[in-house]
């Protein structure tokens, strides 16, 4: 039997076109990632399982936890017909999210777009055909990789990898926060955070920003920022709430501490292409290119990719998931131009 | 004073916007559009305000009506510091969606974008000036014009104008349904319901389809389609639900009926764009063109679009939600590059 429709991924986009697909009889067969394996070539459930309060994601006027947001697309997808590769073959009960019923859910370790129908492998010796493909893998954030650093971020402490979506807490208002990076990302989250704090450190390991030069004047005109230079940031400190971050001078080595409410990275983000061994067209920075970018195709013809792993620009929730209906919806008129019913 | 920005629309994507903007601290201006004045140039809330269940926005599992979902998305914008423009000049309380303050509303008449800061002008004889504007005014399905057709369309009694939203719905399950139109996007509906209904007809008004040959043939090849020629709908039958359309025969004026138990309008969206007087570069069918498809920037800079009056491919309230969001993060960035705070 081969599948009309795979989605690999479960983030906001994996789900959403789950969503869509599955409403639209396809039945979709998604691999959603495996819990806790470490690397995970998916994140289960994205980006959002690390997050705690969403205010951002429209529809939530009073805010939704990021996990339980997820619970609730993934109970969406599974009502209207989404099959989930697991352990056992059995779709899990996924009514209560808090039963573990996700460990049994599959990582897809690679896939063979070379000839249709294309080859999808799962864990162990799993082979799935299917006739059009979604990518919804994501794109994890980089982090600095302390303990404690990931301790505050997964516990609401004020440590975060997004500006836009948590720099209007109330828990920034008004405080001393610091940004790591130099780039033009971090002058925009920088800049961003600006509207709240009353200053921004930006912590960067060398004597000069590597964003674009409009961008560098722009973070140095701006009274509210202040770049600390030739700086790492080598432990956070806090225990509900990050109180400090400690810093070592890349020249002379002299460690000292600095109070702030909040620190938010902007290393870049790694999108999870890895697995597509090449397959697929990838931009500079290892996104994949769309072929045309209002639409979801993508270099191979009845390959779609949404969300995350090829957006360097928005990544929000709702971005994401607005491509992954997009991403549906061009599969589902894909399977009908190629009488695949 | 001089407005950061200026939304005029209020279906997902103008809210979504609004909720991204309120967000980054620039306390947007909505005019939300007036209800009840026909015709309106902005419908308040947009479309779905005129459906009843919504079964496909990610996040509630167990479906919300078109009304509530909006409501929460004003709810959302309005907490964050969105300000809407009202016959009062004040906010109204909108927690609760029933007392009517959405009758305050004011539409937009007319823009002018001939120099910056441009101007906005309300009902009677308001202006407001603003440094950047989202257009999010949406498009409106377009309608036989029958009043039973209206009344059972508000009423979820069967009557639609979008397969991908409400085919799916059980009281669609084996039954024969109804489309109304010939073009590519009507053989694109009726397709798609083919997946659900016993039998899908076609009702066209002329001897042939205006659809392309590839499509014709699609439609025409289905075995679960039937074309009838030469027929136009002149009474939708039913009391709560639809029974049955009373169909004229446009040579021989013969009139007949045929029971249905669904009738879905596949004749063509009108996008809201006349208010604009030609400012902003328009495609052949009268959506806003945008200069970068991937983002929001139209032909005027500062000047940002969202929604379906954009798009004439997708018109899906998360697809109109997500660039909402990216028209609001467009429209921050444009800000602070232009050194507007």
């Amino acid at each position: 039997m081969v599948e009309k429709i795979v989605i690999i991924g479960s983030g906001p986009a994996g789900w959403t076109a789950a969503i869509y697909a599955a409403r639209a009889n396809l039945q979709p067969l998604v691999f959603a990632g495996r819990p806790k394996q470490v690397p995970a070539l998916v994140l289960p459930g994205g980006q959002l399982m690390l997050t705690t309060e969403v205010e951002n994601y429209p529809g939530f006027p009073e805010g939704v936890t990021g996990p339980k947001m997820m619970a609730f697309f993934e109970q969406q997808a599974v009502r209207f017909g989404t099959r989930i590769q697991t352990d056992d073959g059995q779709n899990p009960d996924v009514s209560n999210p808090d039963d573990g019923h996700a460990y049994k859910y599959h990582d897809c370790t690679r896939i063979d777009l070379s000839s249709r129908p294309f080859k999808v492998y799962g864990e162990g010796d799993q082979v799935v055909e299917a006739h059009a493909i979604i990518i919804a893998t994501g794109a994890t954030a980089n982090w600095l990789g302390l303990p404690n650093e990931q301790r505050l971020a997964r516990s609401g402490g004020g440590v975060s990898a997004c500006a836009v979506c948590d720099g209007a807490l109330p828990i920034f208002r008004n405080r001393e926060l610091a940004v790591v990076g130099g780039g033009d990302s971090a002058v925009e989250e920088a800049t961003y955070l600006t509207k709240f704090a009353s200053k921004v450190y930006m912590i960067h390991r060398r004597d000069q920003l590597r964003a674009s030069k409009i961008m560098a004047k722009r973070a140095l005109d701006n009274p509210k920022i202040e770049v600390l230079w030739n700086q790492v940031v080598v432990d956070v400190l806090g225990d509900q709430k990050i109180s400090a971050i400690r810093l070592k001078d890349t020249r002379t080595n002299a460690e000292s501490e600095l109070p702030v409410a909040g620190l938010f990275m902007a290393i870049g983000h790694t999108p999870a292409t890895a697995f597509l061994g090449g397959q697929l067209e990838l931009d500079a920075k290892g996104y994949i290119k769309l072929k045309d970018t209002y639409r979801t195709t993508t270099s191979v013809d009845g390959v779609f990719a949404a969300g995350d792993v090829v957006d360097s620009v928005y990544r929000q929730a709702v971005t994401a998931a607005g491509m992954g209906c997009k991403a549906a919806l061009d599969a589902e008129r894909w399977l009908a131009e190629h009488g695949i019913e």
